[in-house]
């Protein structure tokens, strides 16, 4: 926890004292083991970041004095769409995406994709936020990223991915392609990853019917997880 | 799995028949779920991979035909220097690590590094090996790392780091060094990254004094498990 992610209920009215309990407060006990008077850098959620200056910090709760006044880090310029992983995967896919300032998250279906992970209750908003979060905290970013849910993969392709893609240069990571993962592009990007085993051909051949190029990430078949931030890396 | 990683104990004497049994079988059944004739992706243990053709398979064992006819993939130019993290990361790194084809990882010591994390059970060999072979799979390689484990962090960087690094370009991962990430270098690189917390800024200075080159992710702290593919991908 890089930065303690702040809610406006945390606030005491019309005043700027937070009052923490909970993990927030377990951490800062814990781990910074902090004491009063120390400055801890926090942000409001989807607003500014700023210090924390502790008040008051004890065994029932954590009051800090805050002032918010710079801008979080810029949103890194790429879309991901991701066939739906297994949960236990996508719970740290979502919170590493996060920290990467990945700012769109688009979990879609294919053909490899096992139906029992779209009846996960990861799927719910709060525990999608709960991961999301995480990844705020560890990048010391305040700006929740939005999460959509598509499980029918040719509806979505046909007549909502086309809005999704405007002015973005789409890539598809497929094993085997003949063109490179480009470098430093200079657009924002959107990126597909297939499930464990990839997309099918008649699913790539749709991306790609789309405006998608098949890009490979060289020779080796790397897991989803590395996969994600190994693309993006060479992208930005 | 996308390569069945063969053992020389699998094989029946002076054949090419190997009899498989355990999680590969498992996985040959459930997940493949292979048939009499089809040729899955093998690959000899430290050697040359190829298609093994399957002979036999029912719930008792897998029997293949195995050809061995092409090299692995190239070794990425790269060795890693992890600050021991905690094990159940360290497994998912091994793993991963494994798949983009880096062949040294050296696990370290540092001020910020719990000191239970050496008494982890994963250190024994073949615990490491495990993981490690779940990378192989996964990339389709063959060629096991070689993983050091150096408890003290003085007398490493002292004494052993100098043979470690040569010939190579060495880059310590530090939030806010002035200098950003490279791309696409031409020499074999070493890759220190700290713990979560970071390196103290003795162990930077220590290692800046053998060589090494501090350099920035970007703006954001990336997890551990994020930032080893993140920087990989710039570098090679």
């Amino acid at each position: 926890m890089n930065l303690i992610l702040l809610f406006k209920d945390d606030f005491i009215t019309n005043s700027q004292i937070t009052r923490i309990q909970g993990r927030r407060l377990e951490h800062v006990l814990n781990v910074h083991k902090a004491s009063i008077g120390d400055n801890l850098c926090v942000g409001l959620l989807n607003d500014k970041i700023g210090a924390g200056k502790v008040l008051n910090l004890d065994n029932n709760a954590l009051e800090l004095d805050v002032t918010l006044d710079r801008d979080p880090p810029a949103a890194t310029p790429a879309a991901l769409i991701l066939a739906m992983p297994r949960p236990r995967v996508l719970k740290r896919i979502l919170s590493h995406t996060c920290a990467m300032g990945i700012k769109k998250i688009v979990l879609i279906n294919s053909y490899r994709v096992e139906k029992s992970f779209w009846k996960s209750p990861l799927l719910k908003e709060e525990n999608l936020n709960k991961y999301l979060m995480l990844g705020l905290e560890q990048a010391r970013d305040t700006i929740l990223p939005e999460v959509i849910i598509k499980p029918l993969f040719k509806p979505f392709v046909e007549d909502e991915l086309p809005a999704i893609i405007k002015d973005t240069h789409p890539y598809v990571a497929h094993p085997y392609a003949p063109q490179n993962n480009p470098r430093a592009i200079e657009t924002p990007a959107t990126i597909a990853i297939g499930p464990e085993g990839g997309f099918t051909t008649y699913e790539v051949a749709k991306l790609e019917e789309s405006g998608f190029t098949s890009i490979n990430l060289g020779q080796r078949i790397l897991p989803v997880e590395t996969a994600v931030p190994f693309l993006v890396s060479k992208l930005i």
